[in-house]
């Protein structure tokens, strides 16, 4: 049976940008299920499900209905345990919380600072102005004050994801000898940035970088199949 | 059959202060083994095992002789698997490595500013000595250099713990309910930071302090076998 994604979109529907929705979809493939993905905007998720969760992605598989990335994880794999795990063992769960934490404290500030004015160019116009005031109360200033920090913060990014670098220097992935659902959690940061903005968080010859395509390359290239955003044209 | 464990002292052999030791420590304590430990000085690791390693821990459980303490904890899981598990599967093997790399380069480096002069004060003459021009050559500073960066840096320190503070609104432990060698692994480096110094690296509502008298508490107490540093007399 396909399980239903609702996956966050801007103006283009064929552009799923959420980091949380890359997860999911991630997990998705992983374990080898069927999807269908319903493009939802920021306006829409609210009607999601008889409102359900305030925050996408969330997933309908059958009668059956999961908000939230790391729940919908835990969910598949414990609906699925024949199919491929995505935490291979408690450890794994509860290590992969620790990650969760880490990503979202670590780089989700740095990508929102350095892609807020892309993600608000991707959304139609109300959503673009839902999308300013929403970030704009969360952040106490303007969205081109938010950005403005880029470019200085840039090498401090960088640093912070050592342990990740480090960690990569042991093994192939977050997970091991294969990826399991962390890494999935710490490539949707970074696919989240992939698709909004031109900007280069990473140099090519970064570690994190070269794990990063290998993870663009996973169940028949799924992260490859929306486009790096594009510089705009001079 | 008692396992040894080459445990790293100062001029007080019973005060063993290494964080990697105190990791292999807590890990054998959790598999349930006996262990006799050898008190080594940093003059004396070269000779540990006819010079096994650079570092200790260094065990020896009959034949085999095991150097670093993941490499120890990897091989206990191994050898005993009826014993209680570390990792708790293999995405926790792979996981406790992020957290390891984690906890050596967000809180090792600021344990060192800290408790470093208490560190050298520790040592006998000829160790003192050492640690010094070891400390310094690495540093590339004066030790009482290093440890004045102490107290502008510690709000930065407390704020970088963020991800695990977050972890445990999720969770009593690391390894989730009760606690894996990803515990231990940082449990290691607070408990360095206990036994060497009296500067109180962490406020007692702390969430994270919470957690760290939690693990002192496990194996009937091991970790509170040795004091917390005294703050020295006025």
């Amino acid at each position: 049976m396909t399980i239903l994604l609702y996956d966050l979109v801007g103006r283009d529907t064929a552009r799923p940008f959420s980091p949380h929705c890359w997860k999911a979809a991630m997990a998705l493939a992983h374990k080898g299920l069927d999807i269908s993905t319903v493009p939802t905007r920021f306006l829409e998720v609210p009607t999601v499900e008889g409102g359900v969760s305030k925050l996408v992605p969330v997933i309908r598989d059958g009668e059956k209905v999961v908000a939230d990335s790391f729940a919908i994880a835990l969910y598949l794999d414990e609906a699925y345990p024949e199919r491929p795990t995505l935490f291979s063992g408690d450890g794994g769960k509860a290590m992969a919380r620790f990650i969760e934490r880490w990503s979202q404290l670590t780089i989700h500030p740095y990508v929102t600072t350095a892609a807020i004015m892309d993600l608000h160019a991707m959304q139609d116009e109300a959503n673009a102005a839902y999308f300013r005031q929403n970030r704009e109360q969360r952040f106490g200033k303007r969205l081109e004050e938010v950005m403005a920090a880029r470019d200085a913060g840039l090498g401090a990014f960088r640093a912070s994801l050592e342990p990740l670098r480090s960690t990569l220097a042991y093994q192939p992935f977050i997970g091991g000898q294969s990826p399991l659902f962390a890494d999935y959690i710490v490539f949707g940061a970074l696919q989240w940035a992939r698709i909004a903005s031109p900007f280069r968080l990473l140099d090519d010859s970064d570690v994190v970088a070269q794990w990063f395509e290998r993870c663009l390359d996973l169940h028949d290239g799924l992260g490859r199949k929306v486009a790096a955003a594009a510089a705009a044209a001079a």
